[in-house]
């Protein structure tokens, strides 16, 4: 019975498109989502009790090793926009997060996408995640 | 007389890594790759004859519906960065591209990626890419 | 009685900065400020009643013709920030805003900042602001 | 021995703008601007004979303290253009910059711009500008 997760397995974010987002085509750049997931990432850290930049005042630096996008629908300039960020595993030095974005207005699905993250100190070489991290990241 | 690529298959560009491009960990920001990739196929499409900005006054737009990214060492700010693209496969309406990106002070691979274009219209909707580009897609 | 504001003279928006945003130096870099003030125009258009992309879609475009700022003090990752937005002055086809962004936390003051947008219809040639907009802002 | 310039006193870059520069009026985002300017200044540097990296290494840093554009002409993606950044006025602490931006195909201005750069260490305080590097700032 033990071992309910101690932190939320994943958060939900909500946020407008901004102009200078978006291109010619008038939709969101396909590279600005990755900012996004970043920020999914960082509330969802918030939410378990550590902020990033906490972590990488200690040393502690996650550094992306993989990512992946797959675009659905395009979303436009100020769009209200709905992230959820998920943990989908934890080993001893890496996280890998998924994420799924909806446009709020119609619930369409904009995209999904993975990614997987590395623990690095401050010389880039992969570290242990730290203990009192860990638990936090079901 | 057959088969000889009408096209080359690859390009080659070099640029060095901006500072707005870099984070506080000092790194070319994982979201900015995609950006490169993407002036990799302009410069692509322009040795095959083409300028991008030409087809999208035609109505003919190439959007990202997939990318992928394995990120293997990190670039820094000011490093000369240099980019092979590559394209794998041509379908009625999709394009598949690959990457390599190479520091050339060390030649060091920074990342390899992959990303799939659909061809569409400016309605949005997947069309044939038009018979006097395909051709020179190999 | 007479000269009520028929519009929000100014309005506040408030945000953490982003990740992407920094630079190596760990602060928010100089060229992403101009990215927030767009953010405070469009909102102090939205609770005037207007969207700015509809205006587009009318084919009623505003383009910064000057910008100018005056960094105080750094803003860092996750910092929580907040923007005045103001209208200084309008003439027919012109407008000026003036910005003050402050960090929640401690009250201090980043940057200050002004920009004149012109209006210009969709060929980039100068025109009046229309009728129905003009008088919201006041 | 009088007068002559111990440093270049300009540089010129020529780039050509991305696509994920451009915003959905099809013209170069106002605020990408300010990442040209600062390529500018890099090169600047580096024609006399410094790295902007290595000084941040020292701990010496150059923060944007004030600046301005105004904008002409738009640019548009693809378009080449060439910016000449010039060295208007050195003290113990400040470098004044302005910088013309010119699209290469028909000589149009783009823009116009100024910057001022404060010299800081490490924990953001003014500091005067070293000695080996002032006398290459004409």
């Amino acid at each position: 019975m033990t071992g309910q997760p101690v932190a939320p397995q994943q958060c939900e974010i909500t946020f407008r498109v901004r102009y200078a987002e978006t291109d010619p085509m008038g939709v969101l750049h396909h590279s600005r989502y990755f900012v996004f997931f970043e920020m999914g990432r960082t509330e969802l850290l918030r939410q378990a009790g550590f902020r990033y930049r906490d972590l990488e005042i200690r040393g502690v630096l996650f550094v992306v090793f993989k990512a992946a996008c797959q675009y659905r629908q395009p979303a436009h300039y100020d769009d209200e926009l709905r992230l959820v960020t998920r943990i989908d595993r934890v080993t001893r030095s890496r996280i890998d997060h998924s994420y799924e974005l909806v446009r709020v207005e119609d619930g369409r699905l904009i995209c999904t996408a993975q990614t997987t993250l590395a623990c690095v100190g401050r010389d880039g070489q992969v570290i242990a995640i730290p203990e009192d991290v860990a638990p936090h990241l079901p």
